[in-house]
């Protein structure tokens, strides 16, 4: 189960480009933000209501179903009628309101593990969504903070299992933030499956270099195809296979639901 | 200027009691949660609205203005009729939707950092607050992630003297939860004293071990009034006095407003 | 490339049994520590002398070479008589007299990456190695120190692409002592295959709840014979195969050398 | 107790100028590397025995007793033949055979907490000197390492009244080291005495932006004065006194020992 897409929609034309890669590598899902959690006030901030009409458009042109983020809660329901998932950020992770607001939507929940979050703290987290009736939460671990800045972040896959041993809830990894350089994503990726995890999350942009957020560890689409294609190769070895939308009904389907399979091996 | 009370309003009686211990010995602020921030959905999660009419009655009691924390955007409004000043926690120092939303009040805001943001995240996160026209911000270190659990979080006390060459906004240390234990507050207090501080933000409960919330990191008001008095002493060797409301009109008054005083050496 | 054995060396029986459970296995190299570095003083510090000598009788009964821990640089010649491959500790990898007089023998280095060190750090310390003339230095990322104590350290699989971009260096990785549990050694060794380690260092112990040094984190016989089998499959997939000594030449030998196809695809 | 000296031992002129300074201002010991651990085997390894004759000068010309780092366990008997205090860099906290051999001097022991290392830890080590017979160890915290690169280190002060309450040893702390900026050292020094520092140890150079090693972090002597005049106003506070050698007989002699009162309040 494969999510990719741009980091955040900046146009119509890069979002269409994006959107167009992926589906053709074979992604389940399309990412792209539209309200971005920024360090600085100065930086791209999302299109906001503009970029959920061009994700629909985005989902309608391919038949992918959409994630993205939402960081108020106040815009909840709002995000909701334009995505099959919802994306809770790191920054975000304790975010209780936020987290309750989510419980409350019967969309499934994709929450990432804060920067700096011990694995308790991210169950508990998807605690506060399941005690709201929203029991389909997706875990995702992307990276957590530490003194070398030789990546962005460091991505803990050990997790990936470890969580298995503690939760039933399906487990995803976000190679591009937990490394923040493009030429690391294609083995994490792979490594992140051995590992175990039920899906990948990629940034894939077509023009990386004029991104206006997170450009570095965007993959080309060129790159992203081969990353599917070493992916398509490893996951039988490992008693998995590549979900796709449509394909015998299986997977994520473009009216948001996510099938059993999704975490099956 | 010390602002303390504590860590979560739990009855009339023990934020009375608290209360009175606090100003007894000399504060200038009372602190205390109404609406608290928690792991686990399973712990207190505050009293909300009943708690802020306690820390109104409090506040009326003593006489000293109140700072309390603000969780939700859709909650600010409302906690700003019942606080001197707003604070935003660790886990919300990129809420932006929140540090935009106090940005728009009148109150200062006590912007408390992440336990593992930068310094360059904490004053990009002020200035989501000053850019909604709010410029009293202050900064607020309470410790941060780190390999030793010997003390809850690591204080750090660097970031007060290197704040201070990159900033006006005046510093506050919490060493209750900077050190999570109750016989390191007393030190790492005046050590923050010494590293240049504006303020302190003590918790201090009657019967911590009796506390809903964080009683390991709480001060007995005995051992709260020791601290102050070893802080009186300590101040004037470092060119600096301690504010108390009412004192000559100086200091932070009931009604809501710091004066200039504030970090007036 | 797996070398596997036990933490410790602690007895002819406790030796015989692990080397004849890796080499059942299919490891290529046969690891254990007559010197051990513990942290306190009153922990089991190894059997020294005596330790080698058992190591030398394991590597006769088995075939299989030996890499051995060495603290003092005042003990490298002795130790190098006993062993095919030298290993620096990760407490080491700043010792720099240490680093010299390794240096200066002509048996590969197995150096571990200090679990707060940077890449750079890493790099540096092999240069010190490499510049006495020992060019033979192979890198370990064995886990790095972090806030989240639900694992031991955290294993940092994305410095080994990194390193690859930076350094002509084999790579091999440590999920023993980076997870710290048995449970999670399986998982994370594919996911270093995946990520593209040349090798892999394997803590298997054949009781490991009576294990001198840490049990928790060792595999039984059993589980590291299955995961060599999961690793024989998966391997093909990443375009390389199981090394072996003795299987048509190639790998590491009984008399100490590399071939140069131990890193080979 | 202030001890105070170069980084390095780098020439006569800039260790007499240093020194100068130093004693100048009422520093109670010389420090000064003659062995320095550089991360790179291309940077300024040290002076080695001439930097050690160098000390001796120094020491002869200003009266002041030497603390000075040993790196090889072969080089301890050499070094103590030059120093009052043995240094164990952070490096090497856990560099058993060095910690085992310096407790076989009869010269107090200066142990830095390494950089990831625990207050556990830390313990653990000192108890590997002390074990030997040397029961002369000083703990000194040097900051410990972070996610946030705003300072070099993060100086952990709370481990002060922390290792108080768990160890009757001396306890000493690095702010130059522990933050790695001049402008943050005197505000941290201060910090460190009123969180209960036994003494400071604080790099001076003449001309900190030629210095060979470390220079960011060095003092002029004008502002290692400016410190120790506010230092000698601030400890009376804490109920404490400044130690210089030669009055009245306290603290630290040239000869090599230290008083009881190096830790008398």
């Amino acid at each position: 189960m494969v999510m990719a897409g741009p980091c955040a929609v900046e146009s119509k034309e890069q979002m269409f480009a994006s959107a167009d890669a992926v589906v053709a590598a074979g992604a389940a899902m399309l990412r792209g933000g539209a309200y971005k959690p920024r360090t600085s006030p100065k930086s791209f901030q999302g299109l906001g209501p503009m970029g959920l009409q061009l994700l629909d458009e985005a989902s309608a042109r391919t038949g992918l179903p959409v994630v993205t983020e939402v960081l108020d809660p106040r815009d909840v329901e709002r995000v909701a009628q334009h995505a099959a998932m919802l994306q809770v950020g790191s920054r975000n992770m304790q975010n209780f309101p936020l987290l309750r607001e989510v419980g409350r939507q019967r969309l499934p929940v994709l929450l990432k593990r804060g920067a700096a979050a011990t694995v308790d703290e991210l169950l508990f987290a998807a605690e506060y969504i399941t005690n709201e009736g929203n029991g389909n939460v997706i875990l995702c671990e992307r990276g957590i903070r530490s003194f070398d800045t030789a990546t962005r972040y460091v991505l803990d896959l050990a997790v990936v299992p470890l969580l298995r041993e503690r939760s039933d809830l399906p487990i995803v990894v976000d190679p591009s933030h937990g490394t923040g350089r493009a030429s690391l994503v294609r083995p994490m990726a792979l490594a992140a499956a051995a590992a175990g995890a039920d899906g990948l999350l990629i940034e894939v942009h077509a023009e990386p270099h004029k991104a206006l957020c997170d450009g570095m560890q965007a993959l080309l689409p060129t790159d992203f195809a081969q990353m599917m294609v070493d992916l398509r190769r490893l996951l039988p070895m490992l008693g998995r296979r590549l979900v796709r939308p449509g394909v015998s009904g299986h997977g994520a389907s473009a009216n948001g639901t996510i099938s059993d399979e999704f975490i099956a091996p």
